[in-house]
């Protein structure tokens, strides 16, 4: 191993619209996806004149945003840290953009040490297209009771089997996680349009967070009580939860270490 | 005539992004280019089942944006008013939308009886990229004066010779046009990563708004005075002014009658 070779933590932020998620996708006899992670790699790879992976602390789903992503690379770098971001983000595409660069320790792992991650789910909650905001939020405009909303929302705090949230085939041998905080606002105090879910917790399973979003929608409308999130705990059944909510109103907020 | 055929005003919200303007472009052997108009006229023949012209206030270019476009077409409908913006709207792909539609007398005019118009261009004033926002602000990112900028905004007030805020080939026999107001302001108070550059009048020349934004942001970086909003009006030399600031930043607010 060459000893200038260092690890490096990328803060990233994507507009999930126009990408086939984060994870790399290269079908056989077909030209690859458009994924993040292989923008990134390709950008990295070119610029720093050596090949390396980008390993990525969440596989965000076709769609879905990041304001926080993390990804960390080991490299050989001639340009000075400082530096780093604005060459790359140079050379990134508009829908992309690297946040922040940090040199890290070489056992950092930046899947197995997150200590938590915020994501939020953002409802446009009124009968006027969301127009310019439209592939950022979900079009949800049946009133919502934010009230009822928080009541269900703070049920799913603690640690829990959150099964009943999960996908099939999430593969997953746990369904165990811990939720540290989960909440329901409105985007301004007491009014505004968008009502915003937010959760944060040490990881999720294959689509939890758009299946809590679903349910608190079906808490929020009345059609469910806000105990029905004990219930689903319980029994860790999915077809007792809401919906899957569309990709576009996720946001991946933050990730902490 | 027939007796029933009534006057229908339209107010009228899109996103530009994806238009090639508002008015209707059919070049002779090629395919129409997709345009507002284009789009709301054969919604509108669809629904109403007869030919019809749908007049729009103003000839937004590609790429600008509206809140508040008005549009007035005559026809025999069938369907109360009151239910015709979602009957329309349920037509409508999801980047444009009618906000109200209301009946008015056989003698109004959408173009001529125009009192105001205001427009917003907004300017993404921090070196970090507008993700979510980029096909909606102009991402100027060198620091701007907003006092500056107001300063020199308030000089544009009043009726005035506009000749030197006009683009080439505007075609118009008189350049004197009447600006209301005229202001400059971060989109939250004193802080604010974004400057809104708002103007009133009753009417604008061809690129005039975006010629206005590009001076006034010359005059808050630093490269001009804000006297030379006098001297561009008393030369109307186009050359004096700044330069036309991209589409993606213009949004067409309110038309008054």
């Amino acid at each position: 191993v060459d000893p200038q070779r260092q690890r490096f933590l990328l803060t990233i932020a994507y507009d999930g619209s126009g990408f086939h998620g984060w994870q790399k996708q290269e079908p056989p006899d077909k030209p690859a996806l458009r994924t993040v992670q292989g923008v990134l790699e390709d950008v990295l790879q070119r610029l720093l004149g050596q090949r390396l992976s980008l390993l990525g602390a969440s596989r965000t789903d076709a769609g879905v945003h990041a304001l926080g992503q993390r990804g960390q690379f080991d490299a050989v770098c001639p340009i000075p840290v400082e530096r780093l971001a604005e060459a790359i983000n140079s050379r990134l595409p508009k829908d992309v953009e690297v946040r922040d660069v940090t040199v890290v320790h070489d056992h950092f792992d930046v899947i197995n040490m997150v200590r938590s991650k915020q994501y939020c789910y953002r409802i446009h909650n009124t009968t006027q297209r969301p127009l310019e905001k439209r592939l950022f939020v979900w079009h949800g405009w049946i009133p919502l009771d934010v009230d009822r909303m928080n009541n269900a929302a703070h049920r799913l705090v603690g640690t829990h089997d959150f099964g009943g949230f999960a996908a099939a085939g999430h593969g997953r041998l746990s369904t165990v996680r811990s939720i540290f905080n989960c909440w329901v606002q409105r985007d301004e105090p007491g009014k505004g349009n968008e009502v915003h879910m937010v959760v944060e917790g040490d990881g999720f399973l294959y689509n939890m967070v758009r299946i809590i979003a679903g349910t608190l929608v079906e808490v929020g409308r009345g059609h469910f009580e806000p105990d029905v999130i004990d219930k689903i705990i319980k029994a860790a059944d999915r077809a007792m939860a809401g919906p899957t909510l569309p990709p576009e109103g996720l946001w991946l907020q933050w990730i902490k270490y």
